[in-house]
């Protein structure tokens, strides 16, 4: 029964972020409330983003999403939360704004549509991104311009931090209702022009365990946890925002590297002990610990989440460097060429002195490749009406 | 010049214990005085021993030592230490206590033969055994009967835990002259007859953090470390005192566990971060939880200490079903004849359900041997004049 009104459609991408002080563990499952405030830097769209188109239209029937082609149980919780969440927000704007007569209705169906421009398999944190543009999206389709911080974070907590660009603070808040636990900018995209970022992509050989299940457990049984977000983080936060307010990198790098330590300890207290690091990301920690000493000062900082791969900060000058250190412990087994992805690094010889302070037998093919990247903006929307996912009659599009 | 009086010598063999409340960090690099106290087992010495053989004479011009049939520089400092504390304590026995009138004075210079009945290379903490040996082994030599924690301590911390037999505290203390800090029995040898312990040797890559240096930078840079010390041990003690004296294992089997991850954690919360679990240990870890929850109950726990080697308790019962499963999850690779080593492990098959549990892609070699062996007895003096490592001239004899 077509209505014969145009269908509504808006596209629009969302960044990962990279948490420097690491959210783990909620003190409310239902609302996605985090038991610390964490800080993160926004990473470039160029090279990591999600895409995602939503459309709504009275013609539909029922509210559909497709993930990367394929289409997905709407019903899940997380999803339905967002939906419920920004529908809310919908009407509550119609009540009491005057609000955009324009706007389709709250109660319309919407058809969502889904893509990472980065595989899934590299093991890149892809949910933040991923309810960060899904959230902003529906926000622009059912014409909703209130803060989003509560329709991401319930899709996943680190969501709300990808709302926004540059440097980013989800602050933990008091109120029991979460009305208080919002994302916000520290500083702006353009703050810290020469911070660079180096993903360092990890083979992984088997299945980890899932962040929501793994930070539920450690809430449970580690007592360390409690203790780092109770009387840890909140002074590590200060210090986070005055480093990157002074661009102090050697005391941003420091923090970030003890504050990726320091979650990755809470996990090995939590029981069963849970891993995330493995050989190969040890590896790199020495690589990096290795690479400062020489320099006798902090020119990289690694951070892992809950995967292998490292994220390396460094600055501009110090990139082609430490590439070449990267290059020469972990020799790229087949690659070589495509070894760098993203923002092109410049080749460099690795100085003698500097190899032999390395003291690391050479992994082949440990590393498989490295995006090169910096800090980027927050959530755009695309004008441009070809970069719909979804086609005039609200289903994927063949080449999307 | 000799004096004609004739060698007094002897030769005593001190165990090596484990640490099921870890020790790590100290308040007095000195005094070797810990930051918290720890619990451990002691391991039975008909597989693991150190033998120790000490002569005093008036004809020795110096000290001298050797270890492993090398000679050693008797100079450095936590030898000499030992030394000097053997000695105050002898003529402190002369003064105050009748003595015995035959015991060679204290200012006779000392010779000493230590060997070790297992590879160095084997990576077990072998200056526990070594230093409780040679605490035992002056204090007979030199006629000193009083209590040995601060001889042993001065030489390696955990070295006092191996002057007994059975379950053993080491009390921290709270004096600033460390003497209440001492090594006290829990339970004897003979409380918990069915209780076994497997060594698991794993294969070491490279050269590892030594734990004086370790512990040092962990106190200095681990606010987990000093929350644990404080807030978490001193609980732990009592409770694992409890699961001891009931011989409840499950309890034991759990806190044992909870503890070795929570003294891991603290070495990553160190800063450069301290890693001695491997992906072999890791994978041990997880051999061990999906056994236990195979089982719906804890029937077997690990610890590890500084190094990625894991000490697996068990009770009788369940050795043979354990170390099926390690062979099946690491295919020895050809030593199978010798995988096990020690106290006989009865060979059984791995029935099919609880091999589908382990979930494991099996690592060829990962696990080197596996040392089998129990709960055993403090020092011994050895009275056959046989055992002497050194000879009549006070030099190591060749057979040693």
């Amino acid at each position: 029964m077509a209505s014969g009104k145009p269908l509504a459609a808006v596209t629009c991408t969302a960044p990962v972020n990279i948490a420097v002080i690491k959210y783990w563990g909620k003190r409310d499952e239902e609302l996605v409330l985090p038991i610390n405030s964490s800080l993160s830097v926004t990473l470039h769209q160029e090279q990591l983003r999600t895409t995602t188109t939503a459309a709504v239209s009275p013609d539909f029937t029922e509210d559909r999403i497709w993930l990367n082609g394929r289409e997905e149980d709407v019903g899940q919780p997380r999803l339905q939360a967002c939906l419920r969440e920004i529908r809310r927000l919908a009407r509550e704007r119609r009540r009491t704004q005057d609000g955009d007569a324009l706007a389709p209705s709250p109660s319309y169906k919407v058809h969502i549509a889904s893509v990472n421009n980065f595989p899934t398999a590299a093991g890149l944190a892809s949910s933040a991104a991923g309810y960060a543009c899904l959230a902003y999206t529906l926000a622009q389709v059912y014409g909703v311009d209130s803060d989003l911080s509560e329709v991401a974070r319930r899709g996943s907590g680190s969501a709300c931090r990808s709302l926004h660009g540059g440097f980013v603070e989800w602050q933990m808040g008091v109120q029991a209702d979460g009305t208080d636990s919002v994302a916000r900018p520290v500083a702006p995209e353009s703050h810290w022009p020469e911070l660079r970022v180096l993903i360092l992509v990890v083979s992984a050989e088997k299945k980890l365990t899932g962040s929501t299940v793994g930070m539920q457990t450690s809430v449970e049984t580690s007592a360390l946890l409690k203790f780092r977000a109770e009387a840890v983080v909140p002074a590590r936060m200060r210090e986070m925002t005055r480093c990157i307010q002074e661009r102090d990198f050697q005391g941003f790098g420091q923090l970030t590297m003890r504050d990726s330590n320091q979650f990755h300890a809470t996990c090995l207290d939590t029981f069963p002990p849970i891993f995330y690091l493995n050989d190969t990301s040890r590896r790199i920690i020495h690589l990096v610990h290795c690479f400062n000493a020489h320099h006798g000062q902090t020119k990289v900082a690694y951070t892992f989440d809950a995967g292998p791969n490292a994220v390396v900060f460094t600055l501009e000058d110090t990139v082609a460097e430490f590439v070449a250190a990267v290059r020469h412990s972990f020799p790229p087994e087949s690659n070589g060429d495509k070894f760098v992805q993203g923002l092109q690094v410049a080749p460099a010889l690795l100085p003698d002195d500097l190899k032999a302070a390395l003291a690391l037998e050479p992994t082949p093919g440990g590393v498989k490749y490295i995006i090169s990247t910096q800090v980027g903006p927050g959530p755009q929307v695309l004008r441009d009406p070809q970069a719909h996912l979804l086609g005039p009659d609200g289903l994927p599009r063949p080449a999307a």
